[in-house]
């Protein structure tokens, strides 16, 4: 069966390879670790296609269909194929160029055709990526034209916070900027001394200060989060407010309604 | 009658189909579980397709039309056709992959294409898709191009809970986490003890914490009910306040009307 | 004239379908009779499309006109054609694979391309539904790509209802439950108990509670409106409050003006 | 002059079109009087189409210039003039369509490709479509794939009234029930009685419900007006409330000010 | 210099043009004044184009380019020109069909291709709309598949007036209608009555009622504008109200705190 | 060097160009001041296209690499690059069709492909367009298809001001027609006195006029601010209220909660 | 082994280009700074490119695989490799362009297809941008069709700014303007005076006034939020308020209830 031996292929080149990548760690090719995982699983996914490809083409050639007579004498089926098989190709050439330019690895943070998530794959075909709620989404390489990594460079944590139009500004400035010089010994995940920016905006009922924070890739969700609680708990100690909506009313007597009004 | 035999044909198909898969479970190709549901649905469907097809072609041969020539012969007519056929062969390529890379398999929870639901069946040109109130999507294989599976991994359920600015958040975050303690015993659909992110956002009118529980796969609807109702009760219990939508309100007299006090 | 000859065939060919249905029931065919509707509209449309373009080869060689030479010979207008039919021949595929993969039959509730409704008529290449509103949509089958059938299976009634973050939730779980165990009786379109999931959504005045309860295929609309009304009135009898959105108020001295306070 | 003489044909194919319609009401052929004017109209645009046609290719052949030699001739321009014609065709196909297949006839109200309002003209390329509120919309065939029609089946008046939480539904219902059993005799255009749906919301202020009235085509807006002046007269005289939008309002001591309460 | 040529071809065909209309006027050809300007506009706009079209191949010429060979040789280049004068060729079809049909004219107000305005030149090519605050909008004729005609039927002015629901909606309709019996003598740019269609929607706070009016083409704006003055003043006659946004409040004692209620 | 002569002759195109303009300027083809700037970016643009394409031929040519056998032979590949050049061909006819119908000059205000600006420059594949706010757009000319000029014509600056319900409608309109008479003599830029259109909304708090003035082109930004600043300074000497946002609340007693109510 | 020398060529490679880069600084070729950074990355880039391709193609020689019959003998996948090489060729015929015509270097500031940031690298098939918060955006050239750069001119902060109805608008523009005299000598971003424009909008509760300064590029942001800080604390300091939302209520006793009311 041509089908068994297929499946010993599989096993074996899956040792080949395993043994393969604990060996080169010793070799002269000086590969990044990060490049290790996502080529060891595409070469496995590479060997499974390559293996099973051929052995359907042997089980067609055991009933002696012959292939290369079908594909050019069906005229009109072949534009059809022809057509149809446009995207497969498109999809093998784009997963090409992800791997050869390293646009992504497996374990970066990406966001690309509406997902986003962690790389769990990338294949010849398909790449899958994993949400952080756990459901994993599959994409063909070809959909992956715009890609947005997240783990390449220092992530930036972005917080707002608001401070009453009556308070001092420079007030709670300085109140703010002494508590962020203290904070990279706490956090390690920080880089540097967070920055104030200033005024982001004069709102309806608060001016909005914003504060940045430099750290470690995809570490900016746990920092803003911490920054949000430190910056809060300060100003509450500094005794000074944070605003909640504001409303000017102006009670009018009910006598003097409009249409009346108006005689 | 041809059309007879081919239902003939159908009906032993089937049993033979049958028969096969419940010698399967003792043979040596070991498929797992899911697989195996998804393959035995999509084997009775290609089969019906050969066979109608087959029949088709002989009715009209007993017609004695010659279908090769009819093809060949009509140059715009196959253009026409070509072009109409595409989306056809593009279907049953796309069926393929989504079987051979298992990208789902009938069972699953996914979402693709605008559609969410519990796979029903995976044919060779479509796709059943059942959502979880009832209706039935029926989407072709060619459209199912973006997928994404929930029931691969654990999901994560959600759960946002306001805290009032007055409150401490430190105690808050006692309350809370305390609670979360005493959770995986009750619940065993929960993997873990939940985990309290922190400080979500600081809203107009509350402190906003975010608590996350990792869950076997698709519980995390039911789980996140629960937590919010847990949740719910213990601050009521601890006095910690869940905050109204708030305003302050400034009351001016309406003697002191714009126009006139612009005089 | 052979216009006249293709109305007697029509009129005749009516009259032999309906007498072909009429036996069927009695022979060995078994199809359902939601199908049956199906095939007996299509089949009379498909009837006169056929009888009216063989009318129209006729008729138009007998002016003489040779058509496959026409197609043949007009280079430009044989290509732009040959590009107006695609859409054509796509619709008459697609129209048949409604058909053949029985995605929908006439009588059923369906969503598909943007619009809603009962299928009036599966024609060779437009469909029929008609809205509840009493309007109809026609769409041509190559439209149809994407189909909800809401008629496959039962259908599931969905109702939220919001409790005061005052009240028990407890309490209020419990009256609403002791309702759902009584309704099944008084509604015989209702299929085993409905489910009380529970909290939905802390929300920012109310804590939403959703009831489900699973219905004949569409009669969910019908059941929902009554689980309504009879939620409603229980909670009213058992004195649990359903809340108005909620505001807390901080009324400030006009005189604590902002840019003031500043100085 | 060859336009002369155009315009001559023109004018005598009008009235011999014109005799045509007049006679054929006595004669065979019934057609139906929802088609006839839109025959009419077809037939004059195509007469005008021909006719202009061929007068445009007999001053090119007076011109001594040979059109089928030009389409041959020229390769690229001819690619070019044979992609942008595509539309042209494609616009006669599915003209042809619309009146073949009885789509929509002159005088009926239909929404199709964004457009809404009653049909003026179906001719070979455009049909044009006025809205109520006085302006034509012209839309080539081609885009009119999809076609709403309102004029084939009676209507449905969709009326929402809100009820205050306070009052009893069952009084609210009764008065309403009675009221729509009085209406029919009043409105010839309603047809049978009209329903009283149930609850169809549970609002933040009100509880919605639901009225629909069958109405001959198009006559639903005018009856929906009608149905919601009765119906607020006899609620008015009923005494049942019609809510305004309400909230409860929790008011504060400004003392407790956020930022002191939790030192 | 061939340009200079070119420049005395288009001075002189100016001048005829001119006088050819200044004729026509006179002649049988009786062409209504609206499509004078247009075909006028039109005529000098493809006379410049087809003088400078020859210039530019005789320039050509001079320079010895064989331009017929430079296409036919050129495979992959004439692919790319052919392609790229698919828009082109599409355009001046589409121009004509325009004029042809007489989609609209020099002067009218027509919307088509998400913008609107005043037509201020049909083109050859593209044509030109001018908005009514001043900008002009030049469109490719390929652009305008869809239109919608302002100018060719009376145009309808819709104005809403909302009613407080503590009015009696009988008395407001007669103090409506008897100011529509006298605003026909006032405006003339009026056709008939103004209708009063009922209550058009039952708002939070305010019953809506419609009023249209017909008027000629495009004085609906104006028409509109007098109509809200005439009503608003009359209602403030008759003292009925037209309310302001209303809402219904609860004051609540802040002891009744949510938590502490649910102990 | 090849590059070294391109460089040259660039620079001496320049010197020859400018001289070119100088002169014309008093020749006999009397180009609009506007229509020069472009031409001379144009111009240059080209210049440099040209120059560097030969450069470009001549540097492969001594390589000895032969162009046309290099496109002809390559089946594949000259199909790909016949694809991927026909956007450029778009790009340079469209930007043939901008400089020949003189849609836009140099220093036009437009608006096309969503972007809004001042052009900078028009050259044979691309334009550049500089927003306000300082950022240079740079379009492919083949996206330019559908333009809005707004240097064409004279602009409108529209002016909306609310005024109260209570004032009598007739006092406002005289006191802002006064108003507009004095404007013209004190703004320039106007033209005409400008027009109070009327009651342009009854909205829910005000009721809202129109103002419009016709300003020399783009200056309808800088007009309007002027008018609203002029008219609310009128408004406010004539002690005609601009109002706040209004609303009327029913306070209820909470006794009458909604629930016991409908006991 | 190929793989070697091609490693070594390109360390070779980057050497060369590296001396070549710091000669050419001295050399005739003046290149501005701001082009070097972009070539000498692009140049880098093609090499890796160029040396992989040879090695690609040396490798199949190797295994005896003929390209050229591969590609020309298989038809159906010839025509599929044809168009999915589409999108490649396009991409560098794209990036040759970006260089060409100087669209963007590395280090502008940039926004295209949906993403910005700063450049990190423009290569052969795709380009890096970075965004502010320390994502790297990896797009196809063929994406950037359309791009804006805002490191050509200088930026325009915008900055708008409330004050009261009750305020005289000329004593705050006076305010505001003494300010906007005193910035230039304190922020050397600052280009000229900055301007105040005027009365931007005459909102619901108050008048927004609008203040532009002209910065060097990109740092339009800083000098922004640097201006709300001065002119918030300039308007407190000069009494002048800033409000906050407005609304006039009117109370009314709950006895006249609307339906009552109606009787």
């Amino acid at each position: 069966m041509i089908l068994f031996i297929s499946f010993l292929i599989i096993k074996i080149g899956r040792r080949v390879i395993a043994q393969f990548f604990a060996n080169k760690r010793r070799g002269p090719f000086q590969i990044t670790k990060r490049r290790e995982a996502t080529l060891n699983k595409l070469i496995l996914n590479t060997l499974s296609y390559v293996v099973y490809f051929v052995a359907f083409i042997m089980i067609l050639e055991t009933f002696t269909i012959n292939i290369g007579a079908l594909l050019a004498g069906a005229g009109v089926a072949g534009l059809a194929i022809g057509f149809g098989a446009q995207n497969l190709v498109r999809d093998v050439i784009s997963g090409f160029f992800i791997i050869f330019e390293d646009q992504f690895s497996v374990g970066d943070y990406i966001r690309t055709s509406g997902v986003e998530g962690f790389v769990e794959e990338v294949g010849l075909r398909t790449c899958k990526v994993k949400a952080w709620t756990g459901e994993v989404h599959i994409l063909p390489n070809g959909n992956v034209t715009q890609v947005t990594n997240y783990s390449v460079h220092n992530s930036i944590a972005v917080v707002d916070v608001s401070v009453a139009y009556e308070e001092n500004i420079e007030k709670a400035e300085q109140a703010i900027l002494q508590l962020l010089e203290e904070l990279p010994d706490r956090y390690e995940e920080m880089i540097g001394v967070p920055q104030l920016l200033g005024v982001q905006n004069l709102g309806a009922s608060d001016v909005l200060m914003r504060i940045i924070a430099e750290t470690h890739p995809m570490e900016h969700w746990a920092i803003a989060r911490a920054l949000r609680k430190e910056v809060k708990t300060r100003l509450d100690a500094e005794g000074i407010e944070i605003p909640f909506p504001r409303m000017v009313m102006y009670s009018r007597d009910d006598q003097a309604e409009p249409s009346q009004a108006a005689e």
